[in-house]
């Protein structure tokens, strides 16, 4: 944790999770979504993604209030197969979709063995790390993939034009006993950095540290604010082997449009997500037991490998963050900066009460 | 094509299968798994995969012979819940015991809308295209990962020690309809490069284009023939993001030896190979159709992607493979050097008559 973070005013994650459903539920959301989508934020923040915590929600609002995000009724059902199903996410809250969908597949896969749920017409579903590492704590193997059909700013490889959007996936999956070890928790995008990282460096004026991005005319550059202005982010492997990165998005983009029927063909807009879930029992297969005696062995072999020259002892993806997390919610929430200051006003205006810092 | 592979000499895909399948079944192979295993290895030489065809025939029948490749019998079924089932592989042969997984998954997909098979103790896979290609030509996707626990190559992301193994996936989905248009392919590892390439060209002399490789010390070099020297290979995304590369590998070893319960917990030696297949069937989604009409607009929307300065156009992943295959069939397999020469002895000794060329 660096000193910023750690001079950060510590906030109870359950006061968080009050004040975030109070803000939804003030926006006419009914009080079960709310809860869930406070909760799932909030997670972002306990476990450091400051990009997709209680950040976002100020953007939530904005987008309740213009009718953007419906906050009313049930996903739409296109199929049902009982091993996997298909909904029309009707621009509901991506949070609260993605949360139904995850106890559903869970709850199916512990009698099919797997169960895939393909969203269209979602909303915004925040950090993809949230609901792996849920199914992993469980006991269960979760494959996450979400795509955003409504902005192109990553080019193919080779191309000069933007296509696919960043195009994320999560997998998580345990390496023990429940509650004995962390599950391993991936989560990476297809472009090498994203959309959201290129708007915080322009914001800051910072650069990224390669030439990550191509401009209009192609050519690589690490200058973020090119985003918006005909710039492309380069795939995963960048001019290297950016093929990598390229073949990753289009596995997304068809798995999370092309099933659920939603995607770049109907010129959706704005913050809507195609979303694919699955979630797979280790004990449909050769035994959750079976399992953890392979997942740890490596998960430790990739821990004790000797690090590069100078470089600090190897973690596991989704280390740092559920570490964070159990600090977090032993000590409080260290809330980025500016996050508090932007709920202030609209905390006033539907005379909510805001938390203060613990021990202040 | 390159002009070094226009001159090559072509041979009649069917007279190529017709010899492979002798050999393996001169070498003690049953006509069954002969026939499919000779099918796997032309189809790769077909797409222009030339390390894994007939080039691999020689090392696959000393394997046999060694008894590291067993030829008799079947599968164990480890479980079965009809929408997943999970083998012990018994060492047979990989491509046999893949195309069997490939069309039970297929049969059972129709039903349950997917279908997912996790072998374990499975011997060397061969080409992971082949598999996903064939699948999404009948109109369904195909995600295929495989491992090979006997091998560790690849560092974690900041270590300087092998832990994980390239760790392939492959995707297969169809953008048209069956017959209009070439399904989209993709086949990448884990890192930037392979055991395979390495080998290759450290037997030509040859250096990598970039430092894709560290040193048992840690430092960056592009000197192939470190892997076997305590050198390793850097995941995808290299020392600037392999963060990417290093997840991805561990999601596809626990995909497949977690799964099958066979992986490195065991120590395994040699070729053999943990496997995770899974088909989806469009259908059991929101439909064929709804499904190709977005792969096909964002397929042809990466096609029409203006290229960088200097760039040929964009092509899709397992696009050219895809092509080389038409033109194989119609004129004929335009074989590797060396690759007739080294079945030569092999196939005197059993009186099989290799085939000539075509044309000439």
């Amino acid at each position: 944790m660096s000193a910023a973070q750690e001079q950060r005013p510590r906030y109870a994650a359950s006061a968080l999770r009050e004040v975030a459903a109070a803000l939804f539920q003030a926006h006419g959301t009914p009080a079960g979504k709310a809860a869930v989508m406070a909760e799932v934020l909030v997670e972002s923040d306990l476990m450091g993604h400051v990009t997709h915590g209680l950040g976002l929600l100020p953007r939530y609002l904005d987008e309740i209030d213009a009718g953007l995000m419906r906050v009313e009724g049930e996903p739409e059902i296109i199929a049902d197969r009982g091993a996997c199903a298909t909904w029309d996410g009707r621009g509901l809250p991506g949070g609260w979709l993605t949360m139904k969908a995850l106890d559903l597949a869970t709850e199916r896969a512990r009698v099919h063995g797997t169960c895939t749920i393909a969203i269209g017409n979602s909303h915004h579903i925040g950090c993809l790390a949230v609901y792996p590492a849920r199914a992993a704590a469980a006991g269960m193997v979760c494959v996450l993939h979400s795509s955003a059909p409504g902005t192109a700013s990553v080019a193919p490889f080779g191309a000069r034009q933007a296509v696919l959007s960043p195009d994320p996936v999560s997998v998580g999956y345990p390496t023990g006993p429940a509650g004995a070890d962390l599950p391993v928790v991936t989560d990476i995008s297809a472009s090498i950095t994203t959309n959201n990282m290129s708007q915080r460096l322009t914001r800051l004026g910072q650069r990224f540290p390669h030439p990550w991005l191509l401009d209009a005319e192609g050519n690589p550059s690490d200058d973020p604010s090119l985003i918006g202005k005909g710039g492309t982010i380069l795939p995963a492997g960048g001019l290297d082997h950016g093929q990598k990165g390229y073949a990753m998005a289009l596995a997304t983009e068809a798995l999370t449009q092309g099933l659920s029927g939603h995607g770049r063909a109907d010129k959706p807009s704005g913050m809507m997500a195609s979303v694919f879930l699955q979630v797979l029992d280790p004990a449909a297969f050769a035994g959750l037991e079976a399992f953890t005696r392979q997942t740890g062995h490596t998960a430790a072999a990739c821990r004790a490998a000797a690090p590069r020259p100078g470089q600090p002892p190897v973690r596991l993806p989704g280390e740092r963050g559920l570490k964070l997390r159990e600090e977090a919610l032993a000590r409080g929430v260290p809330l980025a900066e500016g996050i508090m200051a932007a709920l202030q006003p609209r905390a006033e205006r539907h005379g909510i009460p805001l938390p203060g810092p613990l021990g202040h």
